[in-house]
C-alpha cells in the first residue's frame, strides 16, 4: 500500500519506467533492421525552467539512454546579454555522462526561439561561440532547428538559419563560417575525451518527492543543482553527472550531493563506503531523510548518514534569511547568510564550520565537516548564499587534490579541456562577455588553432568579445 | 424566486443549515448510548485566512454547537516572531461564547504545521506561553496534534510533540513541563469564568453576502472583524462574541458591529432597542443596507437604523485613501485617513466626528455619533486607519463606563482575567515579546502562582521573554 | 488546409461572420414589419480592456452595422480623477465612422458601474461634461443605464440615475439639468457633421492574428491603437476610423496604420496607391508581414510594402528598452527610447529618422521616412515612447497640411468641432481637469451657447473645472 503523501512520487517513478521500457523496445526493433553502418539515437530533452535546463523529472536519462548507440540532445538556452554558457555546459556534461561518451547536439537555436514575444536574436559572434562551447563539452555534432523559418505554423517564430525570405542573412553567414571551420579542424576537434574528478550526484526520486514535500516554494531541487553546477562552471572546475545507477564511484575525488531526500539504505551505504575509502562528499540538507518509499526514517537524522556526517538533528525550521555567526567564510557581509531551510544540527564528531546567528538557534550548527575513515563529509544544514557555497566547494576541491591551472581563470573567461583523438590535450578558452579579455597563459605551451600561433606559458592572450581560442598542446 | 445576485448567499445559508441539522442528528444518536459520565463534543474549526482565524462562513457555530455538551475547537496560529496571541484570544473568546461556557482546545500546534515549505518551529518558551493563553481565555484542555510526527502521509510535516525519530526533544520537554504545571495548579486554573461588557456582533449572513458584493477586493468582512478584535485585545479590553441568535444583549454596555450588510427588520429593531435602553453601539458602513434576502432596502440609508444613527445617505464611492479634515482624532498625520469605501453621510441629528478632506465630498460626514434614547450610536461611513479605530473604540468604551485597570497595559503586555472555581480573581499577565518586561502592578494585591510571591499594588513586576505571570487575588 | 498557428485567427474571422450574418438576417425580418417612422438599431459594445475601449475582436463593427438604420453604442469609461474623455472620443469616433453618420449612445454610466468594490461616483459636473462630449463626437442621444438602482440582482451596484431609495439625489439633479439644456439647445446641437482629414486604419484580422503571435505579452494591438488615438485626441487632431471595407480613402490626407500584420496583397496595394497619389501613411512594425491566411510572406520584408517604405529587413528581436542614437526627435532624454520589438531595418531609398543606440544593432534603422510617388511613408520599426510618437505624428500631420487652430490647445483643454444642421461651425471647448482654465480664443468670432456672450479672436475664455463652453460661429 502506497501512502498518500508519496503517491505522486511513485507515479513519477512508474512513468519514467514506461519511457525507459518503451525506448528499449523501439531500439530493439530498429536494431533488427538497421545496417551495420547505421546507429540508433534519441533526441533527449531536459527539463525547462526559467529558460534553463536541469534534471528531467519525467525521464530517467541514464537508464533510458542505455540501449541507444549514441546520446542525442536538444540544447536551448538564454542568449544576447544573458549568454553565459552555463546551460550549454550543464546539458553537455549531462549528455556526455549518460553514455560516458561523446554525444550529438540534435537541435539548438539558429536565430531565435520560443515565440513571437520572446525573440532574442543572437548577437554577431555568439552563434560561433556557442558552437565551440558544445564541442568543448564533448559534442560531436551541432545541428540547428530549423533550416529556414516556417511560414505558417506553431513554430513560425522558432526562427531558422534562414528567415522567411529564404535569402542569406547575417546568421546564415555565421553558420557558414562555423561549418567551414569544423570541416577544416575536424580531425583535431572531434571526439574530445575528458577524465573529471568531480561529480554531481543527482536523484530523480528526490527531485520528484521534493515536489510533493518542497523545502521552499521559490527554490526547488533543480535550482539547487543548477547553482552547484554554475559555481563549478564559472570557477573552471569541470564535472560529470552521476546517479544511483553508477555503482563504481572510484573515478571521483569529490562528489557533490544536492538534497538526497529519497534513497534506500544500500545507496547511502555506498556513499558512506566511498567516503571511508578516501572520497570527499558535500551533502545538502535533507539528505538521508526518507527511504525509497518516501517514508521518513524513524531514526535520529540523518539516520544512515549520521556516523559519516558526525552530527544528528531532531528539529528544523523554515525562514527567509539568517546570518552566520562571525562570518566564518570571510565573504562580503551581505553574502554572509543562509536561507529558506535550517536543520538544527547537534555535532557529535563533526567540526562546526558555521553556526546560526540567532537568539534561539545559536547553539546549533548550520554547516559541518567530519572525517570518516580516509575521507571527509561536509554538510549544509541550510542553503548558503552562492558566495559561501563557492568558498566551501573550492575548499573541498582543493583538499581533495583538485586544483587545475584552469582554476586561475574565472567567468567570463571559461576554460574547457580534454584530449583529442591524437591524444593531444586541447584547451578551449572562451570569452563570455562583450569586452575583450587579455589574460596570462597558465598552461604548458601549445599552438592556437585558428591563428596557428605558438603560445608559451606566461604569454598573454587576447580574446575578443564573444570569441574563443583553442589551444592544442 | 431567489434573485441572481444573492443566490450564492442563499446557498451558503442552506449549507450551514445542513451542518447544523446533521450535527444535531448525530448528537441525538450518541445521546441515546452514552454513559452519564460521558459527554459529546465536536472539533470545530474556524475560517483560515492568511494564517489567521475568524468567522467560519460554512458553519453557524452558535447554532451548530447548541446540542453538544461541550464546545471543542482547533486553534492554529502564527508563531516565532509573529506570535502575538491574537488568534488564540479570538478563537478562544469565540469558542467560549458559543456555549457561554468553558471549552476544550482539541488540536493545536506541537512543533510546526502546514507543510514542508512553511515549517515554523516554536521558539523555546512559546509552547508554554501559548498553553497558558488558552487557559486565560477559558479553555479547560490543551491537546496537541499529533503525538509523534507521521512517517509517510499528507501530514508528514504537521510535526508532533515527537519528531519522526520518536525520541525526546526540546519540544517534548517543554510539553512535559506544561503538563506538570497544569497538574499542580489544576484547582486554581480550571473553569475560569468571565463577565465581559463588550461584545463583537458578527453576522454570517453579512459575511457571505459580502463575498458576492464585496466593498473591496483586498479587505473582507473577516479582516474588518479581526482588526476590531485585535485592537480590543492589544489594549486589554476583553470581549464576547454574539450573533443574531443572542436575543438578550442586556449584559453588554458596548457592542461593536462589523458591516451588518444583511439583517431582517426585527434584528435591526432589537439593536435600536438596545441603544434606546442605554447601550452603546459602534456600527461599520453598509450596516442595515439589505434585508434577510440580500435585497437592498428601498429606503434612504441606513433605512431601519436611520433614526438611531441620526443621518442618511444616498451615495457612496470606492477610493484608496482619503484624509479626514483637521485630523479630528489627533492621531499621527500618517494615520489620519480612511480608505476603501466611503458613504456620503448627511447628518440629521448626529454629531459629525469626522469629514472627508476632499474637494468634492468635503461637505459629507465620514464618522458620526448620535444620542438615541438613553444610548449612543457611533458610525463608520468609511474604513478608518487602525489608529483611528483604536481612538474611537477606547472613547466609546470609556463613555460606556468600561475602563478596567488592565487598560493601563498594552501589547506586548497582555492581561486576561476571570474568576476561578473558588471565586478568586485571576490575572494572567503575558509577555508576547522576546524582551523582558518590567511593569508596575496596577491590581489589588495577590499571590503570583509559580513563585508564590505576594505582590501589592504599585510593586514592579518582571516578566521574561515569551513568559507569563499568573496572579491570584 | 488551415495550418495550426493561424487556426484561432481563422476561427475568429468565422465567428465574426456569424455575427454579421445573424444581424443582417434579424434586421431583414424587422424591416418587413416596422412602420416607416421606425428604425432598426443595435446596441454595439466595444472591447473592454483595463476599463478602456478599443477594437472589438469578436464583431466586425463596420460590416455588421451595414444593414442597420442607425448605429447604437454603449460607452463606459473611467471617471473621477481619471476622467479624460479619451474613451468617449474613441468610441464616439468609431461609432460615427461605422455608418459615417450620427449615432446613439444607448448606455452610459449614471452614478457608478461594474461592482460593489469598484464604485466610482462621478464628481459633480462630470456627468454634464460627459454628456456634451458625446454630442461633440456626433452622438444624437445620451441614455443612462439604469434609471433606478436595482435592488437585488447581479447589477445591484451598476447604479442608476436614482439610488435604491428611489428619491432625487445629486446625480438625478445633474441629469435633469442636462436634459433641460439638451431640450433648449436641440436645434443647434443635433446631427453634428465632421469632415476629418486623418484616419486610423484598423484591422481585426491583424488584431486576432497578433493574439496568436503577439509582439509582447504586455502591449497588445489595441494598446498601440489606443495610444495613437490618445495622442491625436490630446493634441486636438480629430480623426475617423477606417478598415479594409473602406475602399475609397481619398478623403484623407494622413492615415495611421497600427501593426497591419495580416492583409492580402490587394489591400496593401490599395495603400501603396493612396501614397503614390499624394497621401501620407504612418505604418507600425510588422505591417505587411502575413497574407490573409496569416502565412508569412516568403519575401524580404516588408514584402508588398517594401518599395513604398524604401527599406527591407530580414531580422528582428524583442527587448525591453533601447535608446535612439543622438536623440533624433529632441524629446526629454528619459523619453528618448523605443521598446518591446525591433526590426533591423536596412534603408534602400528611405531616409533614416532614427537608429538604435546599441553595440550590435547600431547600423540598423529604427524609424524611416520615404517619398513614394506624390506621397510619403513613415515607418516605426520599433515601438517608440509616447513623446516620440507624438513628435512624429504632429510632423506627419503638418507636412500633410493638417494644422487646425484647435492644435494650439492641448489636453486638458479639448476642442471638438463640426457643422450643425444650419451649416454653422460649432466648437466644443472642454476642460477635462479640476482646475479652471483661462485660454486665448483662437477661432473666428462666435457666440457662446450657454451665456450667449459674443467672443472674438484673441479674447480670453474661462472654463470652470470639469466644464464646457460651446461656441457657435
Amino acid at each position: 500500500m502506497i501512502p498518500q503523501g508519496s503517491l505522486n512520487s511513485e507515479f513519477s517513478k512508474f512513468q519514467r519506467k514506461l519511457v525507459t521500457d518503451f525506448l528499449a523496445w523501439q531500439v530493439a526493433i530498429v536494431n533488427e533492421y538497421k545496417r551495420p553502418d547505421q546507429f540508433v539515437m534519441q533526441n533527449f530533452d531536459l527539463s525547462w525552467r526559467n529558460g534553463s535546463y536541469a534534471i528531467q523529472p519525467d525521464v530517467d536519462h541514464f537508464e533510458a539512454c542505455r540501449p541507444l548507440d549514441i546520446c542525442g540532445i536538444d540544447i536551448y538556452h538564454k542568449t544576447q546579454d544573458d549568454l553565459d554558457g552555463v546551460t550549454i555546459g550543464l546539458a553537455g556534461d549531462l549528455a556526455r555522462s549518460m553514455k560516458q561518451d561523446n554525444y550529438l547536439v540534435v537541435e539548438t537555436s539558429a536565430q531565435s526561439i520560443l515565440n513571437s514575444a520572446l525573440q532574442k536574436l543572437h548577437y554577431p559572434g555568439q552563434l560561433r561561440l556557442q558552437a565551440y562551447s558544445h564541442l568543448a563539452s564533448g559534442a560531436n555534432m551541432v545541428a540547428y532547428w530549423p533550416w529556414h523559418s516556417i511560414h505558417n505554423s506553431a513554430e513560425t517564430y522558432w526562427k531558422g538559419i534562414l528567415s522567411h525570405d529564404l535569402e542569406p542573412n547575417p546568421t546564415y553567414y555565421e553558420a557558414k563560417q562555423i561549418a567551414s571551420e569544423f570541416k577544416k579542424f575536424n580531425e583535431q576537434l572531434i571526439s574530445l575525451k575528458k577524465k573529471n574528478r568531480i561529480a554531481i550526484y543527482f536523484s530523480n526520486e528526490s527531485l520528484t518527492a521534493l515536489r510533493e514535500f518542497p523545502f521552499s516554494y521559490k527554490i526547488h531541487y533543480n535550482d539547487v543543482l543548477r547553482q552547484v553546477y554554475e559555481i563549478l562552471y564559472k570557477n573552471n572546475l569541470e564535472c560529470d553527472f552521476v546517479d544511483h545507477t553508477v555503482k563504481d564511484l572510484s573515478a571521483y575525488k569529490l562528489i557533490i550531493v544536492p538534497p538526497l531526500y529519497v534513497a534506500p539504505d544500500e545507496e547511502l551505504e555506498r556513499l558512506n563506503t566511498f567516503v571511508r575509502q578516501g572520497g570527499s562528499i558535500l551533502y545538502y540538507f535533507k539528505s538521508g531523510f526518507c527511504n525509497e518509499h518516501v517514508q521518513v526514517r524513524p531514526k535520529r537524522m540523518p539516520a544512515v548518514l549520521r556516523e559519516a556526517c558526525g552530527f544528528s538533528y531532531q528539529q528544523f525550521t523554515n525562514f527567509d534569511r539568517m546570518s552566520l555567526k562571525e562570518n566564518p567564510f570571510s565573504v562580503e557581509q551581505e553574502h554572509n547568510y543562509v536561507s529558506i531551510w535550517g536543520e538544527l544540527l547537534v555535532p557529535e564528531t563533526a567540526t562546526v564550520l558555521a553556526s546560526y546567528d540567532h537568539p534561539h538557534w545559536g547553539d546549533y550548527a548550520a554547516i559541518t565537516q567530519n572525517r570518516s575513515g580516509k575521507g571527509c563529509v561536509t554538510y549544509f544544514g541550510s542553503l548558503p548564499s552562492s558566495a559561501i557555497i563557492r568558498e566551501v566547494i573550492l575548499d573541498c576541491a582543493e583538499k581533495a587534490g583538485i586544483d587545475p591551472p584552469a582554476r586561475k581563470y574565472a567567468f567570463p573567461v571559461i576554460v574547457r579541456s580534454g584530449t583529442n583523438k591524437a591524444g593531444k590535450k586541447l584547451y578551449y578558452i572562451f570569452n563570455y562577455s562583450p569586452q575583450e579579455q587579455c589574460i596570462p597563459y597558465h598552461f604548458d605551451g601549445g599552438k592556437e588553432l585558428f591563428s596557428e600561433r605558438e603560445i608559451t606559458k606566461g604569454d598573454s592572450l587576447r580574446i575578443g568579445a564573444w570569441d574563443v581560442k583553442i589551444m592544442v598542446e
